[in-house]
């Protein structure tokens, strides 16, 4: 079987560890061109921006998009437009709105837009998944404690307005709770602190309710020093489940459970190669508007100062 | 004609001045019963609450919920679950998570769900959706300012979280850009001043886009002590588009334009009975959706103390 061919735009970190990595090992896809001002890769070609490539490359038809959502907004417009499939990291816009004028415009251009959340992906959330549908969950609790400090170092650009603080990480939490529900659960309370002179919130404390009728409490806490914690604990008619690992492992009242295969980005771009083959797109907004509701019914409180 | 019976929820001030003189007067509807812990209406059948009326009135398929949105939820979903139409003011939930949830719980009972928003009824802004259609709209401006102690005296849960603020007139003017649009625009930057101590933001400032290219500025403001202004400017092909009057009034160039019918709630009625009749529901959640996308890109700011 050949390998289709797929650009790959934005070369920094999570590109480098997680989407080159996937495309190399892929049977489906072969990294063909980088899109990006700064970097490239040995031996692939480089454009420098979105209407260069576009310009220069008919022959690549899939573009995946490892940028923040702020700058990729324009280049997803520009390759959707210009008839390409796109993939958009999570989450899948600064607003709602905007990633759904997206999949408006791929509709309209009849191509594919898949709109990835590498933490649901793997066995471990499909398993949860099962056992939820088939036994029901009644309270659940989110525990996402990261240590900003860690994860995005001197990185000021996480304080900006719109760019979600603790709800960066946290939105994949989400992104596990409503695929493993089959449902999205909406915030009924939400206190977020904000430090001093930072403009996105660095805990949440989240009570969120569904029509199924669980109960949702969610704690997110970027001020975390220990190791990650990355928790879905749900009360199950089978036992308490527990995901750790931000969806990796699964425990079913204490026990370790098999479940196959985890590698996210594998799963992401395989996921990706089938939907371009059958001409469907995947966006589920669920995980992105469940943290806009949160920000929209919020107690907006001011906490210490940060400093790095 | 027999007309349908139809009870409704709520019977407070907006009811009493809107929904009940609508109902009166209604072709389509008889006002059959009210649903109300502390009010009725004479010569009306009063139940005092979803679950008493839904035993007692299986007669009854059509319900309007004329309640704020947070107590509201509980009603609508029972409602649905017992197979009655119902129809929600705007706006059409607390977040945008939970109104999706009804929608698909009436999907499920195959009954209608409508989510009425009473400013973009009427010819006005009918005839400028057509005039924006044919002939393109660049620059638009959102000028929405009232006075909260003549339209809330008092009234301090409008300064709770969740209550929206400004942003509860603003959704008006979201509802009228995006029925003029037709299409929903995006904010891209926003500052929301939020008074020392209370929970929702008395000012906002709003830089919005949208996939057609327009440029949208909006500004809300709940400080005003003048005469309402609630006017919607855009730069068309065909001239300078004004809305005034919260949608009701047209004027192209400065000339006023003859628009018909402009009586919301009757005209919100007729709808309902329309989407009753066609079994089809009507849930346009794009006005609250960009009122949660302001609030998760926002820069949330303290000002003065507000005291009525």
């Amino acid at each position: 079987m050949t390998r289709r061919k797929i650009a790959l735009a934005g070369i920094g970190k999570i590109a480098r560890d997680a989407h080159v990595p996937a495309l190399s090992d892929s049977p489906d896809w072969e990294l063909a061109a980088t899109i990006s001002r700064h970097n490239s890769l040995d031996g692939i070609d480089a454009y420098e921006g979105i209407d260069a490539f576009l310009e220069a490359r008919p022959d690549i038809d899939t573009v995946s998009l490892a940028l923040p959502p702020g700058p990729r907004l324009d280049y997803a417009f520009k390759a959707l437009r210009a008839g390409r499939h796109v993939m958009l990291e999570k989450p899948p816009g600064r607003t709602v709105t905007e990633a759904r004028a997206l999949l408006e415009a791929a509709r309209e251009a009849g191509v594919t837009l898949y709109a990835s959340w590498h933490s649901r992906q793997g066995g471990a959330v499909a398993r949860a998944a099962e056992i939820v549908a088939e036994h029901g969950a009644r309270h659940i609790e989110i525990d996402w404690r990261e240590d900003v400090r860690a994860h995005h170092p001197d990185q000021d650009w996480v304080w900006d307005a719109g760019n979600l603080g603790v709800f960066d990480p946290g939105i994949n939490a989400f992104s596990i709770v409503a695929r493993m529900l089959g449902r999205a659960p909406w915030p009924v309370s939400a206190v977020l602190t904000y430090p001093q002179g930072r403009e996105t919130p660095i805990t949440a404390e989240i009570a969120l309710a569904e029509a199924g009728g669980a109960r949702i409490d969610c704690r997110l806490d970027w001020r975390w020093t220990g190791e990650d914690v990355w928790t879905v604990e749900a009360q199950t008619g089978a036992g308490l489940l527990r995901l750790t690992d931000s969806g990796g492992r699964l425990f079913l009242d204490g026990t370790e459970q098999e479940v196959g295969e985890t590698a996210e980005y594998p799963l992401v771009y395989e996921t990706l190669a089938r939907l371009v083959a059958e001409g469907e797109s995947e966006v589920d907004l669920a995980p992105l508007q469940i943290a806009a509701d949160c920000f929209l019914l919020a107690r907006h409180e001011r906490g210490e100062p940060f400093e790095w």
